[in-house]
């Protein structure tokens, strides 16, 4: 990748920390740009330039401004060409499709769940914003053990999500659950064999190492970094 | 498309009908398959063996089964050569990218919010499920009226979500919107111009007015039909 692509955020934030992946699997160079949360400076006119909804992470490749982590992991794979992370390579088209499937029950099974968890018992006390509630808490572990066990079936079938290779399904995993593997909920990933292998061979990748080096320490977060 | 493709689920689904109207847009032949949901046929075998979550569409196309309603769609437009739908026709890597992000900005900033009020306000009815909780629907109201100032701004400067074409990212609405169009909370579209005109030219499609056909009148929808 050319010169001038930044990220705007931080990797504490679950969802930049899995575009910083998808970045590392491209060997793309690009630049962390902070953005200071607890100052709402996501709120301040140069960021709503770049993300009107006022998130992050937002990106820039020169005169391309794109926001929506999930859309910028695409644009980033596909610049680089790395259509075998987006299961599509020689115009594949099942590949796509199942690599597809499987980024969708990540961002409307899994993240529902699975964030509701980390906000509870890890971004609560990162930014000091109240006791973490239980029941919810509790609704979500329940919630997101289900969706597990179909993972558990899945991966007795295939190494990845969406088959033999390794996607962007997959990848896009990792920020909540790099979080969640800090709590005490990370059984719900070790008590399931399948779930724990696929989980450990990701962390084994060399781009996923190079971005979890960037993370921070359990209870090491200052309020300012998510 | 070849014969053999099947879509599992009913018509007045928000989900199933945003798949049935990039079918149509492709121009391809299926069948729509009815899932019982009152009977909770959803939750029988043959449909988990298609869909593991229980959930409608499922999705069929000889050998291949598919689900997650976004996932079938690009498989959809992607097989029937529609990549003008995509964004990406030619290898357009701004336009597969811009369509990526806001089909991404529906599924999570403007999905979250008018589901909620779909939910309350027709589909509890529909299926006899108890009363409207109407704090539910005005924090929603609320939070989906912020959402489409930000459409408003961003229709001001393009026809469509994505650009000067219809992409994905438009049709992707049309499920959640139809239903909305039905209630007291239409005001939200109808009160901004450009949404307003740009709902107007959806609903104008060929594609979209096939599968309006099928859409239940509000209120006339039985339990088993959703």
């Amino acid at each position: 990748m050319t010169g001038g692509v930044k990220v705007y955020g931080v990797a504490a934030s679950p969802f930049v920390a899995t575009v910083l992946v998808c970045l590392e699997e491209a060997g793309a160079d690009y630049e962390l740009v902070a953005v200071d949360m607890a100052a709402r400076e996501n709120r301040s006119p140069h960021h709503l330039a770049r993300n009107p909804f006022g998130k992050i992470p937002a990106f820039e490749d020169g005169e391309l401004t794109l926001f929506e982590s999930r859309a910028i992991s695409r644009y980033v794979l596909r610049k680089n060409n790395r259509m075998d992370l987006l299961g599509g390579e020689g115009g594949d088209l099942e590949g796509s499709a199942m690599a597809d499937v499987w980024a969708e029950v990540e961002a409307h099974q899994y993240s529902p769940a699975v964030s509701n968890i980390v906000r509870e018992c890890v971004i609560k006390q990162m930014i000091g914003a109240g006791e973490r509630d239980q029941a919810v808490v509790d609704e979500n572990v329940e919630r997101l053990g289900k969706v597990l066990d179909v993972y558990e079936e899945r991966l007795s079938e295939s190494e990845y999500l969406a088959g033999r290779l390794v996607t962007v399904a997959d990848l896009s995993h990792f920020g909540f659950t790099w979080f969640l593997m800090t709590t005490e909920y990370a059984s719900l990933v070790e008590s399931r064999a399948n779930v724990k292998a696929w989980w450990e061979r990701l962390l084994a990748r060399p781009a996923v190492k190079k971005v979890t080096a960037l993370m921070p320490a359990p209870g090491g977060v200052t309020t300012t970094t998510i």
